[in-house]
């Protein structure tokens, strides 16, 4: 512990600019996202990077609006949308260099989307250099969402205006833990390694949707969260709503998060004591 | 293959009955789950089996009101809701022995309810003598429902009166196939036998909600569900629609599904080779 006293944080938005923000993201929602659920089938969604990582008319329009707006609000600012970068790769480097960036995941959760799973949400992260300062995780189904920023806890707030704190669960032994593993997307021989440490604990699965996978690990419905594809869109707005509501977010080396990181696996957990247990648990995945 | 041509079924429930039951649901789902979607805590659920199997108001509520509609329009019928049968394990045992029985659930998955994450039904199943001839698969969230009896295919009907029928995907190899496990109500010493299995699969992981796993079996997402806990309000409705969309639904060790069944492994997949292809990839679970 140092003896110097912390230095207050200026939250990189105020508080007006916040409410903006949110408002933009509940606009896109009900005028992008929800007219296109489940109307829009699997067939008419086009594929990336293989058969099941989908995108839609959804993603492109929700994101246009969400980029132009941002553009508006923030001039100065540079605007990265989970799209845009699909295009053009370049951009997601510029992110780590940038005072301040706005990293868009306009719906993130596609494949659920697009098979007409209720789970799905938007994500905004803003940026100072790579480093996580401001989350937003909106449900667009229930039209509520979690924010925080540096200078602030994280909260749980709705359409008509409630808003609470939100707290990370106790964590606890591993036989008790439960979380999200994006074990699927690791290469078949890491999948090898890990599955046998699935059946240790509580319960582990995956919601196929950061966003809702964050919001439960923010909200103490789950205890840890585990990725090894670190695309900033998915995961810099949980990193900080994670750290905000009391969590510990590492990346499993003990590195700092920060978006120019692209290998490597990203634990998000509980409390140290916790975090840890996880890390020495999956320490094989540290081999490579 | 027989020479005599099939004989015609008689549908359990009339046209008139049908939507008489759908309406039933969505009344129970408007009135008494949706207002207590991310109102009631986890703090505020009970729990029943252990620490995760909660029950909470809406489930009470929905049952009771579901159960006093059935049986006003089905006075000869036997009612069974899972909050009954958890006061009463006796009355399952009936459920097999009656001509005609209804079986609720009145909020399957209660945990996704209670933290707050938008993935919970109402399931319906209509039996006789433990064989399930209709089945009802609501999404309280999006107010849409899949529905299919003996005489017809399976369905997907929403609130503006549009409807089509739905059919399971075309399965494939081992490596291609997505799918639910219910690896976690499993005892550890099966998980541990499973657990290398899983990553052979393209993906298989779990909802925590039987009804949404059931509706994207049916409707193509994903290619197969398995599980060893045979609670009959999870899966009988399911059964019939994942037959009734084209699919393959039986016990691992080739048994018929019947409620009377209470050990052992429920199999559904999209068509015949691709459930033998699961069946001889979990064939370890046959051998206690």
């Amino acid at each position: 512990m140092s003896d110097s006293l912390p230095i207050p944080l200026s939250p990189p938005l105020t508080a007006a600019q916040q409410t903006a923000l949110v408002n933009l993201v509940r606009r896109a929602s009900r005028a992008e996202i929800m007219p296109l659920f489940r109307t829009v089938t699997r067939a008419e969604a086009d594929t990336k990077s293989g058969p099941t990582d989908l995108v839609t008319e959804a993603d492109r329009q929700a994101e246009a609006m969400l980029a132009r707006g941002l553009q508006r609000m923030f001039p100065h600012a540079l605007i990265v949308g989970e799209e845009a970068v699909a295009e053009n790769p370049d951009l997601r480097d510029a992110v780590a260099e940038a005072e301040l960036a706005f990293i868009i995941d306009p719906v993130d959760g596609t494949w659920n989307f697009v098979h007409g799973l209720p789970l799905f949400g938007v994500i905004i992260a803003v940026t100072r250099f790579g480093r996580p300062v401001l989350g937003l995780l909106h449900d667009p189904v229930s039209d509520d969402w979690i924010i925080a920023d540096e200078a602030s806890p994280a909260r749980l707030a709705a359409a008509l205006g409630s808003e609470r704190a939100i707290r990370v669960s106790k964590g606890g032994d591993l036989a008790d833990l439960q979380g999200y593993i994006h074990f699927y997307l690791m290469p078949q021989e890491q999948q090898e390694r890990v599955a046998p440490l699935l059946a240790t604990l509580a319960r582990c699965f995956a919601l196929r949707c950061s966003c809702h996978e964050y919001r439960l690990l923010a909200q103490g419905a789950v205890d840890f969260t585990l990725s090894g594809v670190l695309n900033p869109w998915d995961h810099a707005a949980g990193v900080l709503i994670c750290q905000q509501a009391g969590g510990v977010a590492r990346m499993l080396d003990g590195r700092d998060y920060n978006t120019a990181i692209t290998k490597g696996f990203l634990l998000c957990a509980s409390n140290q004591p916790t975090w840890h247990r996880l890390r020495d648990h999956f320490a094989c995945l540290l081999e490579d």
